[in-house]
């Protein structure tokens, strides 16, 4: 069974009954299941969380964002989360059954729709990215809503799909694909946070190590414990067992061990078989020994 | 969502016409799925694994048993394997939503159909036992088809459901509830059976180990290497890791490692998810977590 994700932000998180609008359009759509949506007032967005077969995830990330064109006007919208359009972005996420090439495809397809049926002009951005200084997502916010207003008619800010001018109540919109994120915690022994720091450095893409790793060292109040916050941005590069492993290599010459980690949302199976497979040492595993796979 | 599932065995391995009739009576049931089946010849029995919805999989398995009576005389039935029927043993097995209580609810009403229905005498075993003696499979089914003709009679082998007095045709079946079974096999970097041989008596609850560990030491003709080959009857007594880890300790104590493990057919997911919450050190994981669950 073809599985993909969607997570698309939208550019309201306060007036509740625009939000209930919004993901009414993905609830009534055949064939896609909303899990999960999240409103956030002072970032004035919601994050919401579908999957579906793959034409049911088009279909309801678009009826999603015309709903959203109908009902935000971004001559209005404040919040302190960057963002260029009501349905600021979509990506596109592979889960089971369906390759990366499969997801751009589909991203492409769906920028298009948005692009002609709704007048609002597409950025296609990280995996499904038309030019490679588009794959990351902040290169094509920049300026956000206001600024791109002027913006998209220079060359390099064109659209790849719709208009080169900004729909006038909704903006604009990125459209992607990307690999599912897991997020992960890794509580330490310890209450200093320059551990965390150091470990978080020591791991993350943007100081040399994994580039699918972004990670921070924090103090959790609560407890007191340093711990490395860590978004493995694609577990099929670095699985969670090698974070697991590279994080405890690193802690013990701090003489700090693991105390604990945690798994913030959702995730694919895929990401917590890897463990029982690496540690297990498992053989000739194929995922759908999983009975439930079989359903 | 409730899931059970069902294994049948039916004393029918060598007539591909009479099994493949068997199967279309539990594949035309609405609400449960054939994931697999087997037959062996020298055995002369078929092993049927499916899946569904606790109603739909006791009609399943009541149609199964009766298309099984209809078309198997146990009269001409030989075969190395015991059994005491057609539809010899049909175990039912909580694998998501679904407890063992009521999993041996589910066995006793299918062991009354099937006794008032069928007219066939119904022993429940395992979970499902109604006499702690007829906990074991092997105490219900001592004397085999023949034997327990006359033993019937008596009343310490009375049947729970059904007539006193066998089938002509069809026999007696046993209907009970278990754990989900795990087929698992841990390969040693030794070619030494004797090593092999003592692990499997130090984990195995026969000889004071583990009470749901059945473990045997073997040696793999093809690799030479020596293997302990085990099934872990209830996972969630002792879990998968704990079963790697106390092997692993056991050979060190030989001066052996462990090369490799491998699991045998299907398994249900949440013994995979034991070794990420064992390993990765997971605090507060819970199983709809994983976006599969969610669907």
């Amino acid at each position: 069974m073809k599985i993909v994700e969607c997570v698309p932000n939208f550019s309201e998180g306060r007036r509740r009954d625009v939000v209930e609008q919004i993901l009414d359009a993905i609830r009534r759509t055949a064939g896609v299941k909303l899990l999960d949506s999240s409103s956030d007032a002072s970032h004035n967005r919601t994050v919401a969380t579908f999957v579906g077969d793959p034409q049911g995830v088009k279909e309801a990330a678009l009826a999603a964002a015309e709903m959203a064109a109908s009902l935000i006007d971004m001559e209005k919208h404040h919040g302190e989360h960057p963002r260029i359009g009501a349905a600021d972005v979509i990506p596109l996420i592979p889960i089971s059954g369906v390759t990366m090439d499969e997801c751009v495809e589909l991203a492409r397809e769906l920028g298009q729709e948005i692009g002609e049926k709704l007048s609002i002009p597409v950025f296609l951005y990280e995996e499904a990215a038309a030019k490679p200084e588009r794959r990351n997502l902040a290169a094509v916010r920049r300026g956000e809503y206001e600024g791109l207003k002027d913006a998209i008619s220079l060359p390099e800010r064109r659209p790849d799909f719709g208009p080169a001018r900004m729909h006038p109540r909704a903006g604009a919109a990125a459209v992607g694909a990307r690999h599912p994120l897991v997020a992960y915690n890794i509580n330490l022994n310890t209450g200093d946070l320059r551990v965390a720091k150091a470990i978080a450095k020591s791991i993350r893409g943007s100081s040399g190590g994994y580039p699918s790793i972004k990670a921070l060292g924090v103090l959790i109040e609560e407890t007191g414990a340093a711990q490395v916050t860590i978004n493995v941005c694609n577990f099929r590069d670095v699985s969670l067992p090698r974070v697991f492993e590279t994080v405890k290599s690193e802690a013990e010459r701090y003489g700090v061990s693991i105390k604990s980690s945690e798994i913030v949302g959702l995730t694919p199976m895929e990401a917590l078989l890897d463990a029982a497979v690496f540690y297990l040492r498992l053989d000739g595993f194929q995922p759908d020994q999983v009975l439930e796979k079989r359903l």
